[in-house]
């Protein structure tokens, strides 16, 4: 790619050579080839651009010292370093490089439509009625349900398990070993709070017929499940991205544009709204309600509704504020303590002084 | 399914129309075909039959309005409503759909053997001695290993991983790409105790050789984990219930009837006993004992022993009535601190009302 | 193997009988057969040995009985148990028993390299340009994508992926259903700290263009996840254990010798030192460095660095003896409460006396 097209691309500003052809995105450090181009968005990296063996190179403004183009023959400045590192990484991604088609060992039902530009790996197998959109690539033992669709520009890794009658909207990423559509954990009673389990009562599993609908730009990560509804749709709405290991519940709905970390895990009949955002390990009980834009602090147990833009954190989760508060005080209380014997002995004396002691 | 079939197996009351022929369970707003059944266990589900488009309902006895019945041909009445959507979930579950019998690319060692009415899916490899009971399914690209024994009436879906001599039981469900028998993560140093670990000894690995046992009615959820004992089994009692992302770890012995919900992890060694139920995303440590229907709240890190029947909750876990009353005496601590600084004051007043003061 | 060898192996000192012939390793009270070796490395386990079946028995010098030896034929003595138990199981591991070579139903690329001594099982798929190590053992329905490498004498378990262009060092073991080389989640605007997002901004991926290179001797456990670097690796040092279901996010380095236990999270950019130890459930937050050497206890959560050798734990996680005293602490809250109860009265009494009181 010509540095010329880059600058473009990044609406950035060139200096030098337009037309050098570079192939890798690498540390100023790390370069090694004519065709590297060295990438400096931070004040060490701009640093290392002085003895980079790269020709070429992306700067971050702000980061930028009056000689980083010194042995350069091309620079491109960009103002914002995060979308530069986005636009850039989009612009090196080979892709999954599988080819078009479907290939031979891959177990295809009669009546499954794959559409024109897929790729369908080694050992893939796709059942009954399922449809799988236009430039869609599933990679090798990946298993589609029945009556599934997929649609265009996709993306499934490696050992992706989607169940009968999930449906996956556009340019839907889902990383290896991911499972939508497992049956929902539902039992009657109730075990984790009916009396009844206690007084030996049968326990009845209460059956999935319902399925998993995703939306469009949605990513799923590697080893994360999504279960099925009991009677309608577990719902994961557009552009929402959900890290690796995270659990969603049966009868969930999550809204648009989410953010879930690793390792989330979302209990039964939950509703998210739009835009929420999940740090690392955070838990939310059934049937809890978070409103748009909250966010919810890593590691937090949420147990109770979030109001719509709420920063809630701790365990049990509460407004931000409070529960930073609460720790000043956890880590005052030896303080305290101690101030609390030296006011009994100051009361004692007082006490004394007066005759009031008994 | 006949109105009047369904009305027996729930052991409802049956008014209108017995020979209506239904196909699916839906909420009353869901409704579009005259097969539909709508299904009303709660009282806004209940107020949505006046508008449905079926003409079949089952309606839970309490939330029934009067005028329920209005414009549908049947209604059948149910106490209990969980204990009823079990049962017609079971009802309306169309099953795995897998055909019978061996799919040609299944790995199946020449000396397996293959119970009648069995199902093999497409890639599924089984290694030698294995037995898959009666009736059995097994999904595509499932792994069975070598001298494994998976009893009657199971179904094992895509991905799930058996490994050699595990064991289970009649009428297991295992869900995709759980893996039952890994190693047990276990080394010489124990590592996470040894002083000679920072000594910088050699770790030595324990190999795991022996198993994993599960008994019969268990469920596994998706991803689930259990690991092998390190000489004879990891056991699983009959009709417990795992939910997805569980990770159980070696040696250890859960009773009958347990539930733990998404995200448990179980670390090497510990003893459940029977009908325990464990919240989401609690922790239990090494060697930990937990007694008969002992109940531990979501998001707890258990350290130390559980009797039978106790409530804990926390991290780390004490009696609920205890962390409970923690919980609120942190979000009184500023008010403590105001309160002992008041008292402060006071005391400077009185030391000085009586020259107390140095 | 006979008693005499065993004895060697293990540095143990053998009385009796020298040239019994065992083939299983067992608790004493589940000897049945002349050729099981009683395991007696507690003092329980030791008393057992006066009724056991076998006629072999391995002991540990301090839980020894003087009767121990009563019935049996041999009986080698050890010093520390622990690491006699790593010995024994390795000498009693029989493997996975795959054989050597290619599976006819494998798909590998005409230029991958399959060392002599390999094991590829059934439909295993490995990616152009691949490389797999001599005697290195790899199972059913493993995915190897493009470019990747595997050392010598590795074992990989059944749906376990590897990514394009990842490295995997010598002896390296990978448990089922472990990813390795997914990618990174990483967007711009970082959406956990960005008001942009809020604002609404388009969000856009961070393409994953770096690999994940695992050292040698390194453990990954079932359903482990490790994503690959934005640009250049993320590192799993030397000898490092990894339990199952743990998630390591992009751009981490993890250095030698570490244990992380089941479930640990690890965010993006964090840096782990040398032999640092996690216990199960702790999360880290991303960029945090934790130093060689340091301990995090069980469900702890890591916002900040962490120096070399310290110990810490809680949420958030501090020094132990900190987050100890709080919990102490926090169990006399009641008690202070009370205490400074009893202080207003005294006060209201002093102040009384002294005509103090408006």
């Amino acid at each position: 790619m010509l540095t010329r097209d880059i600058a473009q691309a990044l609406s950035g500003r060139l200096e030098g050579d337009g037309s050098i052809d570079v192939e890798r995105l690498v540390h100023p450090n790390r370069a090694e080839r004519p065709t590297d181009l060295a990438l400096a968005m931070s004040a060490d990296a701009a640093g290392a651009l002085l003895n980079t063996k790269a020709r070429a190179a992306v700067i971050c403004d702000r980061h930028r010292p009056p000689s980083a183009s010194a042995g350069l023959a091309a620079v491109i400045t960009v103002g914002e370093g995060r979308t530069a590192l986005a636009v850039l990484t989009a612009l090196f991604d080979r892709g999954p490089g599988q080819e078009e088609g479907v290939h031979p060992t891959a177990v295809v039902a009669a009546d499954a439509e794959i559409a024109a530009g897929a790729s369908i790996g080694a050992y893939v197998v796709i059942g009954r009625g399922s449809r799988i959109g236009p430039r869609t690539t599933i990679m090798p033992q990946a298993t589609i349900g029945s009556d599934v669709t997929v649609g265009a520009d996709g993306l499934l890794h490696s050992g992706v398990r989607v169940g009968d009658g999930c449906t996956l909207g556009e340019r839907v990423i889902v990383h290896a070993n991911a499972v939508i559509g497992a049956d929902g954990f539902s039992f009657a009673p109730d075990l984790m709070t009916a009396a009844a389990f206690t007084a030996g009562l049968t326990v009845r599993r209460v059956h999935s017929l319902g399925n998993v609908v995703v939306g469009d730009d949605v990513e799923i990560g590697a080893c994360t499940t999504i279960d099925r509804a009991t009677l309608e749709s577990t719902r994961i709405g557009h552009g929402t991205k959900i890290d690796d290991h995270c659990h969603i519940g049966h009868n969930v709905t999550i809204g648009e544009s989410c953010i879930l970390c690793g390792m989330v895990g979302i209990s039964g009949s939950v509703r998210l709204g739009d835009r929420v955002r999940l740090g690392g390990g955070v838990g939310i009980g059934d049937h809890v309600h978070v409103g748009d834009q909250a966010v919810v602090a890593a590691g937090s147990g949420v147990g109770t509704n979030v109001p719509a833009g709420e920063f809630v954190s701790g365990y049990p989760a509460l407004p931000h504020w409070r529960s930073a508060e609460q720790q000043v005080y956890l880590g005052r209380q030896r303080r305290l303590h101690d101030r609390v014997a030296a006011m009994v002995s100051r009361l004692d004396a007082l006490e004394e002084a007066l005759n009031l002691k008994k």
